[in-house]
């Protein structure tokens, strides 16, 4: 068993640390988003626009720059590559909104609503194909890797998800493979470029990536809990949505694996579709905090949280590596 | 105005030649692909094996082969890079059939007819994905950059495409435009990196991207054709597809550019979808054929072609040259 050691301040955690960090650097990369997401074809950069200049925190090309940060580097190639990440994330959201038949994310209608599924598919393509021309254009054999592997292994894990979906059957281990491959493998390829540009060891790059998938799967499993919690108006988020869409996420499969017959029938006719009314969701928020299951949610994600602060351990300290403590501790304070 | 030489053969015009040129060749690459597109989850070789398996001609990878052999290449990299796109070029028919909400494909039922729209597009990023694995793990940079640029070409010319549709008012111009990007560009870079491999000058980069451009629009150009007067049971494409599914392609162009103000409006109602019957189809075929439209459809076909082989005329002769001649003169010959 890994040993938790408690996160405690003065002040709630923040994101504001890593923003101020990578503002200067963060100016440089939006301005390659801008520049590369425009084309002779006008819905192009409209609709990628919509979900680009839509209020995302940006979290996956800041992560990129913090870690450079994090290990002095002082060139400009993390530019472009934050810039990549960016657009391989932006696609796949683009992807996810047209498999979900979602209607909103960040508080505002989804490309795939105004435009269309077709419109949304074919714009993702096109971001994904930019996101490698940019990194064809950094150069590095490496960082190509490094993306087209974590490219493959998010496809692989929506796959994979879309195969679990509605499934009350799907455990604890299948559903952390699922979200390793379609959040954490982007987060920990995020860092660990940040190691190839600045030129560091293999154990330096092993390091980042494990800061990075260990933030991943906390972020993700926080999400989860949220979702069960969440005011519509601070999240973007109805809370319930996940309810209400039959996803299968660990809180459920907490209550469901420790429910009675009772409940295992209720949970299992929740994520098949039939019990989406509001005191549906009322009774399930009600097993779930009688099961424990939004607590140990949190709970493990608070040792993801620790174990991405862990894997910082051989990296010296200073300014950058507190704002990337601060943001886990951020991502798993977020749940109270 | 380019002079355009009549292509005379004793017998009809066959692939086979450049089949047999690469028989061997092909056999490598189908390993490649039958291993690369394996996943823990079974979803994803199921899917990309329906339509892998599923009969194609393997067009694209045999030109990288043949274009190969053209050069005398003796290595094996091209089997890796052959394989990488085809994997291209099955994913972006993965996304075609999803945004063409198309049914059947070569004969058979389309992908996300049997597994949903959802898992075809979620299998075509993988399959994108893994494309850019294989083309990483050759190493170079300079065929990477061909097959991400023309990705991202691709993907450009199916929104251009999109925003196109059923809008009668695309010029030749423009539909020149959108199938050099769709279609043309994926052959001309299929060739291109044959020269890559067998480290050519730029000048034989150039022209064998020019050989396969043009084979592209040509191929594209006669398929248009053949909508008009296929047989359901050889083409494995119902006649009058295109014509249902109001697609402004060349033929329509031209016969809506030269006809007179019924004519024009029975167009614009057919491509808005107001005219989908039998009687409707005779009538357009009817019109085409009145306005020449098939005909110099398939002229165009032929003055790309010429371009085609021209465009080998510094290459040394031999039986691969032969080939890929024999190639051009079956495509535009499929129209007869």
């Amino acid at each position: 068993m890994a040993t938790v050691t408690p996160l405690h301040r003065e002040t709630p955690p923040s994101l504001d640390p890593m923003i101020g960090l990578v503002t200067a650097d963060m100016n440089q990369v939006n301005s390659v988003i801008l520049a590369r997401m425009q084309s002779d074809v006008p819905l192009i950069p409209e609709l990628a626009g919509h979900l680009i200049t839509g209020g995302g925190k940006r979290m996956r090309p800041m992560l990129t720059l913090a870690c450079a940060r994090l290990l002095d580097y002082q060139g400009t190639r993390h530019h472009k590559l934050a810039a990549a990440v960016e657009f391989i994330h932006t696609a796949t959201l683009l992807h996810d909104d047209v498999v979900d038949g979602s209607n909103t994310r960040r508080g505002r209608r989804t490309a795939n609503l105004i435009w269309g599924n077709s419109a949304s598919v074919l714009v993702g393509d096109f971001l994904f194909s930019r996101a490698f021309e940019l990194m064809v254009e950094d150069g590095s054999l490496r960082v190509l890797r490094i993306l087209s592997n974590a490219s493959a292994v998010i496809a692989e894990g929506e796959v994979n998800q879309l195969t679990a979906q509605r499934r009350i059957e799907t455990g604890e281990e299948r559903y952390l493979d699922i979200i390793g491959a379609k959040t954490a493998a982007l987060f920990a390829a995020a860092c660990r470029i940040a190691a190839v540009v600045a030129e560091r060891s293999d154990e330096c790059e092993q390091a980042l990536d494990a800061y990075g998938r260990n933030l991943g799967i906390a972020f993700q499993l926080v999400d989860d809990a949220i979702d069960y919690a969440s005011d519509d108006k601070t999240m973007g988020k109805d809370a319930g949505d996940d309810f209400r869409d039959g996803k299968v996420t660990l809180p459920v499969i907490l209550a469901h694996a420790r429910g009675n017959d009772a409940e295992r029938r209720f949970w299992r006719e929740a994520m098949e579709g039939h019990r989406t009314s509001d005191a549906d969701l009322a009774h399930a928020t009600d097993l779930l905090n009688r099961a424990g299951a939004i607590a140990d949610t949190n709970a493990r994600a608070r040792l993801y949280g620790q174990r991405a602060i862990d894997a910082l351990s051989a990296i010296p300290g200073g300014q950058a590596k507190a704002a990337l403590v601060e943001a886990v501790e951020f991502a798993v304070a977020r749940a109270y």
